[in-house]
Order: structure tokens, then sequence, then C-alpha cells
């Protein structure tokens, strides 16, 4: 089965390309929170923002727009070992669909600012949900990503 | 700007149409632990799911497949009240996008077996991906859904 999706805005952010982000944030839960940004929503979409500034946090669903195809064993930023693609957070995915949660700072008409950005500039978003205490899980186990997580603290501390 | 997707496996769920489903339990952070349910990956795409089993929990993108067409303002199940689209979860969406956050049971071949569905029966899978600690977020505000969260705990009080 195949869908068809659309952009209804463009993410506008600090870090210009990929290798602008520094990876070892993506293993640290605060990582992003300091990295602003702002949603730009087209004006086709922008009644759909009615009631948006009563949420704290934002699920943004977007399109890895540069990433060229995928394999199923990928070896993350984080790691070098081959992990299956759906372990990793990795852009090059069978769908290249990306999810980051973001928390809103302010909205202006069309335009949500937002911390928490990692994305790059000009990335499509595709949705923008309310994040929910559903979204907010505890006793969470991290897999690979656990091992990762504890030795770069531990590289911090020395 | 489109982009094309395909579905990479499929939900088998107890509830085999959105009616089956209790809208009540949307507004309750644990509303849908109890109900499980299995993610089956086609075959083409089974090498994806390696190390999967080492985390507790996974961000499920799926599509809404029953959705068709969306309204920018829509009436929540859990609300009266016209609310803008991406204030809400509704499934008619101008990207008909899910996201649910399920907890692992177990892993057998190409089939996770999960708790927390809250998708029907056939829902397509379009990608999954580990939840980490970047994903949980703490002192969140919920908008026109915090007053329907503390109305309905104070029904199921009285």
């Amino acid at each position: 089965m195949e869908f068809k999706l659309k952009s209804i805005g463009i993410v506008h952010s600090p870090f210009k390309k990929k290798e602008d982000i520094d990876s070892k944030k993506y293993a640290d839960s605060g990582g992003f929170d300091s990295v602003q940004g702002e949603l730009e929503i087209f004006n086709e979409f922008v009644g759909g923002l009615k009631d948006i500034e009563g949420f704290s946090h934002l699920v943004v669903l977007f399109a890895f727009h540069k990433s060229e195809g995928y394999r199923l064993h990928t070896k993350p930023l984080l790691d070098d070992t081959l992990r299956g693609v759906f372990s990793t957070r990795s852009p090059n995915r069978p769908n290249p669909l990306g999810m980051t949660v973001v928390k809103v700072i302010e909205r202006k008409g069309n335009s949500l600012k937002v911390s928490g950005i990692d994305m790059i500039e000009g990335t499509p978003i595709l949705d923008i949900k309310p994040y929910t205490s559903r979204d907010k899980k505890s006793s969470i186990k991290l897999g690979w990503l656990e091992q990762k997580k504890n030795k770069t603290k531990i590289e911090e501390i020395k």
C-alpha cells in the first residue's frame, strides 16, 4: 500500500546541514533543549494551529529530505556496531520519516518559535500533534543506546 | 513537496473498527496500557528489527488508512468545541499520519507482541523507532485536553 504526503510547513534551524549537529547530543535526554528554531506553517494550513499555544510540547513529524535510500543494518552515529535500522533514529529508513518532540516558546501567526530542534534548515514538516501524557513513558529501557549513554556520561565526567 | 511512503507492516489489534475503541481512554495516560496487539513486519524489512528487543518502548508511525479528508477545525472525541486539527490527535489530518508509543512484550521473528495498542486491525505501519529519553518530557501542559482530563477524573470519582 502506498501513501502520498505533502509538506505542511518547513523547519527553520540553526543547523544548516547535517554536519553542523553535534552527534553526542543525541545520547543526552536534554541534548537539544537549548536549540531554538521555528516551525513555519504554510498559509493553507494555519487554521489548524488554533489552540496550539495551550500545549507546552508538540510532536513534530517531518521528512528526512536529504536521506538517500536505506540499509536494514546501519551503524548509528553513536555506535560502531551494525544495528537494525528500526532500533536506531537514523535518517536513512525505508520511509524517511522523522519524529522530534519540541517545546513551544511562542506562536506568532503561522510561525511557532520552539526549542528542542534537531532538524536541519529547510526540513519539510508533515504533521504536528500535541504531546500528551500518553506519550510520556516511565521505566524505559534503552537497549544498545543505554551503554552509549552511560559511556558518554562517564567520558564527560573524566 | 510530495513524498511517497509504503507500508512496512501491519497492526493486529483487538479493535476491529474505530467504534470498538472507548474514546474516554484517550484522556488517560495509561488508557491503552493493557491493550495487547501485534506489529507484523513484512519479510522484506525484518532485518531492520535487529536489536529491537533491548528497548522497552517503541514509537510506531502509521497511516490512518480509514481517514477520508480533513478539516482544519475539528471537534475532538473528548471535546465539544472546534479545535485546530494540529491541537488534536484526530485521524482526519492533512497528512493522515498516526503516532503511538507501545511497550514491547516479546519478539518472535517478524512479529512484535506489544501493549498500548490504540490502532485498529489492519493499520499500515510506516516506521518503528526506539523510544528514547529525549522523547520523555516533564512538566507538560495539555491545553484544552487538561480540563477534559480533570473532568474525566472527577466524573470517575463521582
